[in-house]
């Protein structure tokens, strides 16, 4: 082992990139990581920690930034790297399996909820809620002391959002105007103080736009391919909203969203399957 | 004169609407403004001072607020009425014809700029520096020490935004690549911390997603109607970028434009024509 | 009734001040406020509005500030009057008795809190948590989604500080040294976000700034007459230490207190006394 | 060399600590640094950019911090090493000598700004303004926007503090009154919205206590031993004042601390003298 690469072992994987393993070997520069060490791999495998964005903690926009998976080998094997200085540190007693999740969807939808704005007691919609990037958003929102409107289709999705802590339900396969029936939701019937926006594209968009409060957000996670947000200058101006792209989490988000699961506030369902599964996974995730 | 509405005259308007006068009568309730201080009227006449907005100096998003002019009588004439919790102070030194146009495009200026989060130091662009909005735009940044890239069309503008304190000034009807040439303006070719678009419309907005840096903020101001603002999601949310709607300021907002004003650093070109010529001035507008 | 103060009945009153009752009387001007109403009545009585700390929603330091029972009549009776800009609406299903106290101890707390600029997951220390103050404070926290180290003296206040949701009680009459213990009951050692300071003296603010985290504040609440707070030079700059004074919440923070109140997560134990007891009380109060 | 340092050369020092010098060697994991740059070494030598704390970009509280001169050699003699990570690029167009002031103390009085909260054209009480610190202070503040009250002793120093841009000078050997004369140069009476303390000893911090605008802050550099900071409870939580210590800047503040000087905008006199003069140089500073 070379300079500051940790290596990992038995990492159990969610989609195919982050999880979460133990050390069994390190570089001889790295002192803050041991052997043995339970720690978590993201999205964002390393940076050059001197850049104009990592020097203000926005590592996920360094220029030179290594993403687990794509530009670091080390997806569905027993054994992947990751730069010392960004791995995760996991508390021993949580396991591994379960943590997994956090280490992508959590993360990222956590990021989302703190750039978002939102101060606890107010009210967040969630679009796509009923997923499992909105399930995650739901218990992160409610352990950060925020309001859910969840907005998905289908009433299974609605009770399930019910169970995570939603307020109210919105069911977009029921409701004949989306934007009134979100803001009738609100106590004053101005509408939440922020929009999670889970996999953004033009239709949810446009209704966020017409049901967000004045002076409140809308924060856009996912890259669907192709996709875009188009705004009416007209309201966005006169009402002072403010759209906003939210991509994964930094380190420190990385930790205190490890750090809300470890105290026992997020589950997320997993299911355990060998590696020579995987094309059937792939299969089913089609 | 009933409740707390104060009265003005001498009244040198501005764009119809906003201006800055002398106080000739007031509501009996009304303390802190006496008969003939100096004080100014801006596009938001009067609002609750009670609602969710008002309680958290967003007086401008009020659903009760009043509007010079539109919703409140009295422009193009020598008196007009506003609330008393709403006029803006002017110090008695300040020529009332030469502090109008602070009434209504500085404060929409200074409002913007400070909307985008640029600190100073930091870099701003601004979409249409070289007209009358832009070149209060670019005296504010200035006193701000924001750091200015103006962006317009033909030699003329550029000499003008250059004396302005611009320090790079990127012509579009030249430049055959704005998105790179306003990056390369930038010490290191990240592109400008914020960019103010003057009366936004979808090509400059286009290049401002561009050229913007990331994390970055993209501030709208003005109304054109039917436009609107259409982002890619992959790189809005790639590189964190907010765009953001600013209407016009609050009173708070208010006072500080003017003291900017008031210490010299801002001027704005001014003629004064009697209101029997009203006819011709709009005629000029067209 | 004269402009805009409106008139309340049936308060029941909590500290002789502050309280919550139904609007009999209205100014001509009050346009928000309808007789029967359910309104609180502050600290803060009422404010200009106007000035420099009005406009930014500062009501509490305005110069011009009115104080219940202070610099207002309406202390100890059935009825009192206050500014119909100032009071806060209360939902009609929600006992007035019951939320008097939120009316005062509770707004000072929440307000404690935000301006500690604790983030939910973060970790405030509350030093007087077993109190009537510190109790209302531990369940803001935990509605904000902060965690508690609550500082007390007695078993019997560990025992109630634990069930309001605090993760670890420090007895003060028992750690000999309190600077270790409450650092050590954060999970890496570096001490709390933020500390609470209900009643601040010399003694406690000292061991403040010894535990809490570099970066962190500490926020005093109230006003022991004749206390002073005395910080090392060294340690505040070298850890970066924020010391704050709270006073009372504006008109927002009233708000957003009740609506935590209304939602079920706060209460307070109280008693309802005849106007004639009320030497008996001030003597149970001694 | 060894993994990530860098060496440098010919560095002019100031204060025996910081400095600026051309880069002469290097590790073989440095690659944002190549030989012959230009880089400046801050009292903060180097981090470990993993910890609660350099995660957030508080890199001076890192537990694990490298200081210059003091916990790594290099002081007072031809090289030095420092951290590539944390060395400050500097453009090769700026005099080494002329900037290395910057490194030291325009750092740590451009920090104490940023973090007193001040924005543009509000006004910050510069205590201590006539000294080498206080001198970079004001052309600090008045860069960043800021409005001047100086306060020091002497004529000369006054003479010299209006020439750096400072619109009022108290003269403390002169004032019977300061706080009222500090308060009556703020056009509203109110006070300055923020005051630094520039090595804070106890009367001038009482002092600001009494003239810092309410809602205001205090900000105190340096670190004279033993000394204390003692604020009445009564005082600071009716006004809502802060008091904050600032320390050194991290990495970000050091890039724009440069960038400040490098467009011309900071001077401080300095003396080029050989190291064999360092005793007769510390005996002119005693």
């Amino acid at each position: 082992m070379k300079g500051d690469w940790p290596i990992q072992s038995k990492t159990p994987f969610v989609g195919g990139h982050e999880g979460a393993g133990v050390v069994t070997a390190k570089g001889e520069l790295v002192t803050d990581v041991e052997i043995g060490d339970h720690v978590g791999v993201k999205w964002l495998n390393g940076s050059c920690l001197a850049c104009d964005f990592c020097r203000q903690s926005d590592e996920p926009l360094c220029p030179k930034a290594l993403i687990t998976g794509c530009t670091v080998n080390g997806t569905f094997q027993q054994y992947c790297i990751a730069k010392a200085t960004h791995v995760s540190k996991i508390p021993k007693g949580v396991p591994l399996d379960a943590i997994a999740p956090v280490l992508c969807a959590g993360i990222t939808v956590y990021k989302g909820l703190k750039e978002s704005g939102a101060r606890p007691g107010q009210t967040v919609a969630i679009v796509g809620a009923g997923g499992g990037l909105g399930a995650m958003a739901q218990q992160y929102a409610k352990a950060m002391g925020l309001r859910i409107i969840a907005i998905d289709g289908g009433e299974e999705k609605g009770d399930a959002c019910k169970q995570l802590g939603a307020e109210t339900y919105i069911d977009f396969l029921k409701s004949d105007d989306i934007v009134r029936d979100v803001k009738n939701s609100t106590l004053d019937g101005l509408g939440p103080h922020a929009v999670l926006l889970i996999a953004p594209s033009e239709a949810p968009f446009q209704q966020a736009i017409g049901y967000v409060r004045s002076r409140g957000s809308i924060v856009a996670l996912g890259l669907p391919p192709h996709a875009f947000l188009k705004a009416p200058v007209f309201d966005t101006v006169l009402r002072m909203i403010s759209i906003k792209g939210s991509y994964v989490g930094n380190r420190q988000d990385g930790d205190e969203a490890i750090d809300f699961f470890a105290r026992g506030l997020i589950h997320a369902p997993f299911r355990l399957v060998p590696l020579s599964d995987l094309g059937e996974v792939y299969e089913l995730m089609g």
